[in-house]
């Protein structure tokens, strides 16, 4: 018998450390399928397309929002973000434990459109710290910081509303966090209780 | 900051491996309190008052049950064994994780009392299997046997109603089934927020 995959929202300020977690999980053997963003952003240095995200022209994102194509999206910095559904769903339906990374605001979103998903928020282990972050990026200006900072306060409101909150002050531990959460999650399904009765 | 710890309940046929698996937890280093049962029953050598079992007289157990100072009771060789709740809220308040291993019918009294506790089900890989282990003990009659399958049967239907089933397949990873889910659970904190805020 194979189950409907396990959907889990990742989400949190910007510098909370949620790439640096998925990568960390992927690399302890978390048997998770990413879903890939499209963005109309520039890459950065070293971003593939196709494997961090899909990047695309305004024109073309602006088309596929309005077929629907898009599961969720934001504009942060001027710029698009969205999860293309197709890709989603073929992965859940496959049984896949399914992550999507995405800003805070589009939580809500998918929350509304998968009601079963599981909504995890990373924190940084203070606001101290998440500004000395994003000084060590170096790639943001003394105004850019502040603003994020302010972004990251009023994001850190919604975070009562996920159900589980990761403070990420080591990265391991985020990490092992995160698939105590998957395991954990597996084992709300009823379904095997036929097997169980049956065999 | 110290946050009230997390009570789970732990139930599951006889013979599904609830003290095998909570053995298995302890040896793992897992940071869990089991409740210490008070009764009425004389102490043997070597037991220490506090730390294998609460010692006390009948009339002071009777006056507990009256007020309803014991969260579940049970009766056995004529003496009294039950768990007191003032005992249950001190580790709770002192914010450890409590492991209540309770028979499956119980399970919902506590559930009533402590309508945040985490109910987790434990379950054989099969009724054939379980058939086996009774069978394996050399302890139970056929007809005993026969009889435990038949309330097995009957406590599997309350396992929907748990928050969490595992599956003892193999002990180890029932074991780490069920530390996960500690570890999942003590991530629905919302307190820390309050110090990422702040610091």
């Amino acid at each position: 018998m194979t189950n409907k995959g396990v959907l889990i929202v990742l989400s949190g300020p910007s510098g909370s450390g949620k790439d640096s977690l998925l990568q960390q999980v992927i690399a302890n053997g978390g048997d998770i399928a990413l879903s890939i963003s499209l963005t109309t952003r520039q890459p950065r240095e070293g971003e593939v397309d196709g494997m961090h995200y899909y990047f695309t022209t305004r024109e073309q994102f602006e088309q596929k929002l309005a077929s629907n194509a898009i599961l969720e999206h934001t504009i942060y910095n001027g710029e698009y973000y969205g999860t293309p559904k197709d890709a989603v769903d073929a992965q859940l339906a496959a049984g896949k434990t399914v992550v999507l990374e995405i800003e805070v605001e589009g939580a809500a979103n998918i929350a509304a459109q998968y009601p079963d998903c599981v909504r995890v928020f990373l924190v940084p282990p203070s606001l101290t710290v998440l500004r000395q972050r994003l000084i060590d990026r170096r790639t943001n200006t003394l105004e850019d910081i502040e603003r994020r900072i302010a972004i990251a306060k009023q994001e850190l409101t919604h975070a009562p509303g996920f159900d589980y909150i990761i403070r990420n002050c080591v990265l391991t531990d985020a990490a092992a966090d995160f698939q105590a959460i998957i395991r954990a999650e597996m084992l709300r399904d009823k379904t095997i209780l036929d097997e169980v009765m049956n065999l």
